[in-house]
């Protein structure tokens, strides 16, 4: 059973904190054997890497066997029916629509001055994707990292995924070219992310790591950071419904319960206006979980982080969602958008009562990649962005050199850099 | 004296491998004592600000006297000449009109289906801004760090700067002033990126914090990550100079010097397909020295990490700059546009001879806070982006869901998500 907290209540104030402040991720301290792990991988290269996959994976490998080769993708494919391989073709080209929306346009200008400036896009050469292993292996994920790569024109984009005792999942194979993955290597941990950011004889190395993963990827992308780029650290899974009392209750139950049933650890929280339709939707979570595949996982979530907020108006309610920021967020009431357009923290908002958060899951074709644990305050779900890089153009003549130096040189002396003030002054025969 | 390579020769790959690997940074392991100062501040809040302000900037303050006054601002107005102050504004709006060129715009449309998709920027309500104390506290920086942040709608920029000794540079201040910095704290080390990361009585918390610093700071802000956002983790300056043989030497070896004079770790290296000007700007780099108040500095950095690489022709200079990814780039050559074009991994590019990377550091109007050692390949310099964030929006109506219900369906039951599938099936009377 969720808490609920009333708005109006003398303690709320206290109450929300304590909610905004809950640790859902318990952090395991595995600093110093991913320290270990990376520079073995660092040393020994293949040889460290067929190591470790043969203790953690349980798989015996030959280095010429790390990869992926294309009669195992042509056998994954044969094994994927039809209904579910056009699922991901629909869901593959609505990303790769949306997605082309979000490439930056470069800028290039000369001002009143005549000083020449811009910004040029290029994208990142090489990108390494990692993919956990079991059941965690999402072929969506394989989709919302990709297509975006490719979208920006990432040349070679490099996928890893574990596969303990040898078993993979056709899928993600599946997935992973349509996406148009370039190079698949069945490997994971700490080993996969070493051998894409150091390189090894058989595996190149990228540039940049993203991906999801358990305590060590997230531990061994931490410590490679600098190296290579690295995408944001993801925490469980949230969403925050906003529900007004014309809600079926069974609708937004499915909803909370589809965040539920990611993780222990996932946070549903269910924030509306109408006591009534919170006690039905307490009630509807209860029926749902008795009869749902994943009810134990789901249950501990929604007992151990789930919550009803009541407030007396939904005015209160955007304020309050600004404040938690949720990774997700639905807007179910009847008139959406000026709700819409106060909101300023959230990773992702689903608009009205027919846009349940697993449409942006799947196939609406914005990406299911986004910040969580609040830190939609201050970041972005990944995004085209995220696999292109920015640079700046300065031009200046002599003649703007003339105008703008001296200014360079004042700047330069208060600073005490004498060759920076020379650098500018020799060439103005100053 | 630098190291010399030449393209054509047979060991040269192993020696450019050598100064691409060179590691310029003696990275200094504080993670335990930051760790202590962190939660030291998280639990006492201002007392142990000040008892870290004490004991490490030799400065007694009370919590009511961390925030520079306005009195204070108004002095330093009067220490600093009126040559220096107009160098200043003109950099600060040169600053300002570049940046508000970055502005991001939200996209919200109907896709072919009737879906209606969207993205919206927002800017990070609160951000901090880290400022270096003594001989590094540039008010060049306070400005590249603070204007973007304005332009961006930052609603609350807090500043904190070290104030050793109770000494504060004036420039800092108005810089400060220029910017639109809404508060500032004399705080610095662990301690102040502890204050903005948790908040205490007197300084209320930010959401991300930006600015360079030293290894505490450094380690402070990898330790807050996730908390709050940061910025990159600026390692020492660095430029490449692509010149042809049409060269004044001085003006090169000008520029080689005003990267080296930053730091004994900053690196300054020459590509030229010309051998005599390589050997002219070796010997201005010598007789410059000579006379440069920061000499010691540079002569350091030119002789420790300083490079002169002879290429047989301009051709092959970009490759071997891509791969080097340099945080400045000069392009000192006759026609330079079609190098420009070329170039793919760089923080920034300066182009032709009139053009010094000095201008970019104060006058040009691009930032100067750019991607070090090699990160070119994966990440951008400074911009607006970097205090918003971008919230994505999904709105499907009933008949949008109705066809795109199934696939969701489908792939949700295909990753064994049951409550997934029921969330869409449920909408659709499935």
């Amino acid at each position: 059973m969720a808490i609920r907290l009333s708005h109006t209540d003398p303690d709320f104030e206290t109450r929300f904190r304590a909610l905004l402040a809950a640790k859902r991720e318990v952090s395991e301290d595995v600093d110093a054997t991913v320290r270990g792990i990376l520079a073995d991988v660092r040393a020994r290269g293949d040889a460290a890497v067929l190591d470790y996959t043969a203790r953690f994976d349980r798989l015996q490998l030959a280095a010429g066997a790390l990869r992926v080769s294309e009669a195992e993708f042509e056998a994954a494919e044969k094994l994927v029916d039809e209904k579910t391989r056009a699922a991901l073709v629909l869901a593959r080209d609505r990303i790769q629509s949306h997605h082309a929306r979000q490439k930056p346009v470069d800028d290039r200008y000369t001002d009143a001055l005549g000083v020449e400036l811009g910004s040029r896009w290029t994208a990142i050469e090489a990108v390494g994707l990692y993919v956990p292993g079991g059941t965690a292996s999402y072929p969506s994920s394989v989709l919302m990292n990709a297509v975006p790569a490719k979208v920006a024109g990432v040349d070679r984009l490099v996928m890893v995924v574990p596969t303990p005792d040898g078993v993979i999942n056709p899928l993600v194979l599946v997935a992973a070219r349509l996406a148009g993955v370039d190079e698949l290597y069945r490997i994971g941990g700490a080993q996969a992310v070493a051998a894409l950011a150091f390189g090894t004889d058989t595996i190149k190395p990228v540039y940049k790591i993203v991906g999801p993963g358990n305590a060590y990827v997230a531990a061994a992308k931490r410590q490679v950071f600098g190296t290579v780029g690295i995408d944001m650290i993801a925490g469980p899974s949230e969403v925050l419904v906003i529900a007004d009392g014309d809600n079926d209750p069974d609708w937004i139950a499915a909803d909370l319960l589809a965040q539920a049933e990611h993780d222990t650890a996932a946070q549903s929280i269910l924030m509306t206006d109408d006591p009534k339709l919170a006690d039905a939707v307490e009630a509807a979570v209860e029926r749902q979980l008795k009869t749902l595949p994943r009810g134990e996982t789901a249950a501990a979530s929604w007992r151990d982080f789930g919550a009803v907020i009541v407030v007396a108006s939904l005015d209160d309610a955007v304020p309050l969602s600004d404040r938690m920021a949720p990774e997700h967020l639905e807007i179910a009431v009847a008139d959406p958008e000026p709700l819409v357009r106060k909101v300023r923290n959230a990773g992702a908002i689903f608009v009205g009562r027919t846009t349940p958060e697993v449409i942006g899951d799947y196939v609406g074709g914005s990406n299911h990649v986004l910040p969580t644990a609040r830190s939609a305050r201050f970041s972005s779900g990944l995004s085209v962005l995220d696999f292109m890089k920015r640079t700046s153009i300065l031009r200046t003549g002599a003649e703007q050199l003339r105008v703008l130096g001296p200014a360079a040189i004042a700047l330069a002396e208060a600073e005490g850099l004498g060759a920076h003030a020379r650098s500018v002054a020799i060439r103005l025969n100053l």
